[in-house]
């Protein structure tokens, strides 16, 4: 077991809830991310926002579509969006992660109330 | 900026509220973080515990003297306590892992909110 949840897993969380709100254009998914973090000093990586989404499409839970963006330049824009049987194998996943998160929340509270 | 916390800082801080209790005693503190973290299904790597007392003591915070445990055979004991400016400096290091402790329980906490 890791002593702290994986950055990983952390964000493969974010990015099933966003495309279960309908918001998985993956360019848009990064800067929401982003901008959603700017507060508390945690800039997510882009490397890691891809790779979360690379893992969760060879996990079977997410399928990539790629679609053109209207406009005079050339652009295409890739989406996500659940598997058949994706939303279902995401709910275990969110189940799992929220293990862990809660792990971790116990082990940092135990920590402030032991060392302050 | 790290993700989490990192693994070292989290036990340097229990060293140094350990050294602080006059439970300085190297393999004894090993011991005690151990059980201390059986229940949240954490178990500190003893050689992570060895090199955060390390740090310590290249930090300046910390040293080390040897003692001769009484009884039959011969056992060597290993304490740790605090330099003469070093209880001031773990104050300072202990303030740093504190906004770092909140900053973390922040991202879990909003993880929680924003997926769940």
């Amino acid at each position: 077991m890791a002593f702290m949840i994986a950055q990983r897993a952390f964000l493969k969380l974010y990015m099933i809830t966003l495309v279960e709100k309908h918001r998985g254009y993956g360019y848009q998914m990064l800067e929401e991310l982003k901008q959603d973090f700017k507060s508390l000093g945690y800039e997510p990586p882009q490397s890691e926002i891809y790779r979360s989404l690379h893992d969760l499409v060879e996990d079977g839970i997410l399928y990539r579509s790629r679609h053109q963006k209207l406009g005079v330049e050339y652009q295409e824009v890739i989406m996500y969006h659940f598997t058949e049987d994706g939303h279902d194998k995401a709910q275990l996943y969110k189940k799992q992660v929220k293990e862990d998160l809660d792990r971790c929340q116990a082990l940092l509270q135990k920590a402030v109330q032991d060392n302050y």
